[in-house]
């Protein structure tokens, strides 16, 4: 683990590192010395590590929740380079919105060829970050929607470390198999209007999860309409589980 | 509006009162003195208006929120006579039970029945209880699930005091026309597993609201299980609208 830079603001310390070929960025609360919970948050498609909401939530996670979070550009986003395979789905999507055809089994071709990558990546994220003074090995929690959460069940399911997620505006195409083995407590969150994923993929999701507590969270809205009040409720189910 | 007993446990003031022949109590903070939001809180079917999560909910709703509760018996509950044609839709529902036929027709013909009754009733109610100094005309939440929600929906529609309103555990058959006409925003709580209202039939009635801000909350479990940390949910719900 290698870090690059460090800066603080408003009580945050935001640390940028790699870990291999993987760019990072940790935010702790700036006097942080001890062990505490930590979240890993996975971004969107098209978005990467500091993405404007991604950086908001951490934000208050740290000062309000008092925990450390992790977040990594995926493979092809953020500063990472391209990959030509990703490229040629990406164009294939196009084609396929242009001519109003369905996307819901393409995007999950997608997803499982991203997190074939990604779920190793991000455990060795985990082990490298909890090796840290000021994080060290508290209880895990993961956050992502989207493409997120498409990367985040078959996460969330592979990794014991995990003790509760909040995952949402996915559907189960990719991740039927992958969220019958997730039994974490999760917080799922559905657009009622959500124009990318149909409403009954998404509570089919849902459905699909072992946990014997989850809690559905659906609000009117499209894709990316996600109410503010939700991030409230966000920080109190990480602080009900992990704190 | 006559006072029938007044006393106090825990910082929170119980007065039992009749208005004409409805029988009801409301809670406040036992040092009230000026206006404040007051929660209307509708029973569920053969219970009444001090049933235990009623009182639990009441209690918290005063000492955390600073609110004033009050609930009333509906007809032919609690201290209410009993009424002939309910007995006789009870002992059909009770036949229908035993042969396994569909239930909700009959609980959506019960409830419009019901509700004709209670939306006035409890317009008089809340007439009355604003009259009084330590609640006063202030901002109007209305909380109520299962048959509290049938009687609700068309309550919360008629009625422009209530700005905010809890519902649930209800379907769309009996409250689909009344519940496109409510446009505050609504908390609905969903049990995933409800063995007696069907989820197509909740979700479709969540799906009617007319509200810009609606938010759903479905869990794990049956219809008398809803889990604990609704009711947190619950109290920052009212204090977003009405505080």
């Amino acid at each position: 683990m290698h870090f690059i830079s460090e800066t603080s603001s408003d009580g945050v310390r935001e640390q940028l590192f790699t870990l291999g070929d993987i760019p990072g960025v940790l935010w702790t609360p700036e006097d942080a010395v001890a062990t505490r919970p930590l979240v890993l948050m996975g971004h969107g498609g098209g978005q990467h590590k500091k993405a404007p909401d991604i950086l908001a939530r951490a934000h208050r996670f740290v000062t309000d929740g008092g925990f450390a979070v992790v977040a990594v550009d995926i493979p092809a986003h953020g500063d990472r380079p391209k990959v030509e395979e990703y490229d040629r789905i990406v164009a294939e999507y196009q084609a396929r919105v242009a001519a109003g055809e369905e996307l819901a089994p393409l995007i999950a071709g997608f997803q499982a060829l991203v997190a074939r990558q990604t779920v190793p990546e991000w455990r060795a994220v985990l082990d490298a970050v909890q090796q840290l003074g000021h994080v060290g090995a508290g209880p895990v929690g993961y956050w992502g929607v989207s493409l997120g959460c498409g990367l985040g069940v078959p996460f969330v399911a592979a990794e014991t470390r995990v003790r509760a997620a909040v995952l949402g505006l996915g559907g189960v195409l990719a991740s039927a198999e992958a969220a019958a083995r997730i039994t974490v407590p999760v917080e799922f969150l559905v657009q009622w209007d959500d124009e990318r994923v149909p409403r009954a993929q998404s509570l089919a999701l849902f459905d699909a999860l072992a946990s014997a507590e989850k809690t559905l969270h659906a609000n009117p809205g499209k894709h990316g309409e996600l109410p503010a009040f939700e991030l409230e409720s966000t920080l109190r189910f990480f602080a009900r589980h992990l704190g």
